[in-house]
């Protein structure tokens, strides 16, 4: 159930909801809605939401008080009374982000300043309101932002500067004289300037000695990283990752490259040295940047492409080797037919 | 050395073992065994293991005083009083299990109680025998089980349930309102509850707006889940992993998705959002789902697959597209002359 | 800025890094170098870097104060007096590792003995000048060579040994019985000792029953383990990685695998039980090793490559399922094409 920030449940009446999404009611418009839920766990009290043939068929046996669903879909409708309802709206996918935004919980409240068992260089400036959790490291030189939360054990390296109001999760490392802009999410256990993978032969023929990396990794603002991600620092200058992009989980971005703003990268990518991702740049999950390559802005790239070769702005690419999709879809005709079916028709989940 | 429950080591003779795993006897049966280890690394006081002819031609040369061999295998067999033993049973690999839960560890004891550099809200209610390590942080309304351990720096948010005789290894995060069985084993740096991987494009179009995640992450009992990985909370409703299942480390689930029961997911496996698990599945690792889909009961997935399309129940797919084995086989002959082989042969280490 | 180890920043003159490099200076000897940029971000008191000719064409428009560059690179050669020079070098990746090393970051320095947050237990045997950072634990039994230092919420198992002159970063988990060998870098979040993912059926047929892993994990000196990564201890005897072998971040290497020395695995390696990996071996990102197969020594795979068959010494695979590098390029002539443009000529980033 959804709290209030007094943490008292949100509660809602059909008819309020309606009003909110702009949605057309059939049933009952007193109806209290509580939370929302999946269309078969849903009990009393929850709204559900239909996004395929698939859930409006499941709608008629479930036990959700209400749901969510796209004007024009085949459905059931429940008579005035019956103590369920549908809303009925142009566009049910927006119609849930503003619900969802309605019911959204309050974040957990972190009390300003440091906790006792905090250990905070007396070098490191901690701006207004900003928290420092139990068990986090701050090192000399360092900045945290007014209004930031150091949730639990993170480790803020020497020098590195944090911005203002950023959420850094349990056990976020910020490495020395790294950067994170004004509003960033690192959930738990990202690591930020690590040293590159850099080694040099050893001069006595005997494996590989390390190359120091001298320089850091630089996060815009707006950027939220996904657990456990790494994120490591050049041999010199800055690994650079724009403004507003967003990662999944279990990312890797190695020395020295560049992300562009806006760009959603799903889990599990993996990107290697010096390659430069353009602005608003979105790849599927599991995909693989080889060294140096650059992909043009507004690119796409489809899950577990390995890409080898440059990728020009605004294309879509798959494959290992990845090439342009058409090329793909070429070789793998039943997932073209797949595709297609898709695009002609509402079935999927 | 393994170590018996007092600490003192354990130590077996050779008829002991060969009464434990009911085993034809060739050599001594005085001898004393302390520890398992590999032929090559063993010294006196191990036993080891013949799993394949490899293995059976580095007896001779072995300096391990005894090994368990299945019947049938060509090997020299040692004397009466050479000081060495052959433990000759059924099926090499049951025994082997049995020898091991013998000579297993005892855990490591943990005080039961909360350790002084934990904090743990009032609100939180821990149970009888239940022991809370150093840097633990447990937050308001959280419920830990009778007998579970959090071992060292563990996170558990708001609200959050964690079941009985569970054990949460170091920085193991589980966050607001997440819910974790009986029995369940986490291992270090698991985070459960992250919020999904979800946008909305920024209505002044300069990139996207984070979705609200109202839902949780709900795990069953006997659940294992391998170090460093990541399960995200739902839009709404709840991530739902069935009882009994396994993950490898470093696996990836989105938010929505529902992994069944006594399902086996090797090493850095990634499920997209929404999609749907059956019971009993069995994914090799580094595999990947696209979002949405549903993989039937009992199905199985090979290494490294894409699945972009619903696998029937009880299949076995591979490849990239993912499509039925004979049918990836079909392309890769290489590949199926080597299955053939190993299926014919014994020769596999 | 770069530092000395007084705090002061490194500064020296082009003509001393002319020395130091053994280089040849068209443009001013007396310019001040503080550091190193790259080209199109760097300021004044920058060294730069010029590594193809995309980055020649780059440097009249610059910032940068000087640059290293390989003999013959066609370029604009600055004027004796106009506050600019070029270092020309035999060779400028070798040249630059030099400088880097001259302006490397003096490491954070860290105090001898334990944090009064961290908790020892008093069987512990720490060694002359190791630093035991905030809220590390060290249990019962365990050893911490000299000089090593254990940076913050480090976890060390029970009867754990780490070498000398370690550095074990934030969160590194070294669990019971395992060993580290002297020199070693273990960055944040490397979780080392976890059990392996072994099960056997249930007796009772519900799913499967954890298989004790009585063995450990045991690693050679000078390794360095990328951040968030993952090695599992064997059923019996050692999971082993052999001296000198570097791994990247998000590796993950199961139960009782044995990688030689020397070894180089780029970031997201997966390697399966029981497999044997030569010295020298060098993997590119994401790639995958299926269970007990054998690299041999000096082989290199592909990135993202699958191996399901052995691969013999010094040979260089490919592909899904891998093969051998001429029978991948057979099928790929795109990338063919792009490989040979890329060794007959220097445009490459």
């Amino acid at each position: 159930m959804s709290k209030k920030a007094d943490g008292s449940p949100v509660s809602l009446r059909v008819g309020e909801l309606a009003e909110l999404v702009n949605a057309e009611v059939a049933g009952s418009r007193d109806i209290e809605i509580t939370h929302m839920d999946v269309l078969d766990r849903a009990g009393v009290g929850a709204l559900s939401f239909i996004r395929s043939k698939r859930f409006a068929r499941q709608w008629p046996t479930s036990k959700a008080s209400a749901a969510l669903v796209t004007r024009g879909m085949p459905i059931d409708r429940p008579a005035e009374g019956s103590g369920r309802a549908l809303l009925i709206v142009a566009d049910a996918d927006l119609a849930l982000v503003q619900v969802l935004e309605r019911f959204a919980p309050t974040p957990t409240p972190r009390p300003a300043g440091a906790h006792p068992s905090a250990v905070v260089d007396p070098t490191a400036v901690i701006g207004a309101g900003a928290s420092i959790g139990p068990g986090c490291l701050v090192e000399a030189g360092a900045t945290i932002g007014e209004g930031t939360v150091l949730v639990h054990n993170v480790h803020i390296g020497r020098n590195a500067r944090i911005g203002r109001a950023c959420t850094l999760h349990s056990n976020v490392c910020v490495l020395d004289a790294c950067v994170v802009g004004d509003g960033c999410i690192l959930h738990s256990c990202v690591v930020i300037g690590t040293d590159g993978f850099g080694y040099r032969p050893d001069p006595q023929g005997r494996g590989v000695v390390k190359i120091p990396h001298t320089g850091n990794v630089e996060i815009g603002a707006g950027v939220e990283i996904g657990a456990n991600s790494c994120i490591d620092r050049a041999k010199f200058g800055s690994t650079l990752i724009g403004a507003g992009t967003k990662f999944d989980n279990l990312v890797h971005i190695a020395h020295g490259v560049r992300v562009g703003r806006a760009c959603l990268f799903a889990a599990q990518v993996g990107v290697a040295g010096s390659a430069t991702i353009g602005d608003g740049v979105q790849m599927g999950g599991q995909v693989g940047v080889a060294e140096g390559l650059t992909i043009g802005k507004m690119a796409r790239v489809g899950g577990q492409s390995g890409i080898m070769r440059d990728v020009p702005d605004g294309e879509t690419w798959m494959g290992y080797p990845a090439v342009p999709m058409w090329e793909f879809l070429r070789h793998s005709p039943a997932l073209k037919r797949l595709i297609d079916r898709r695009e002609a028709g509402g079935e999927k989940a």
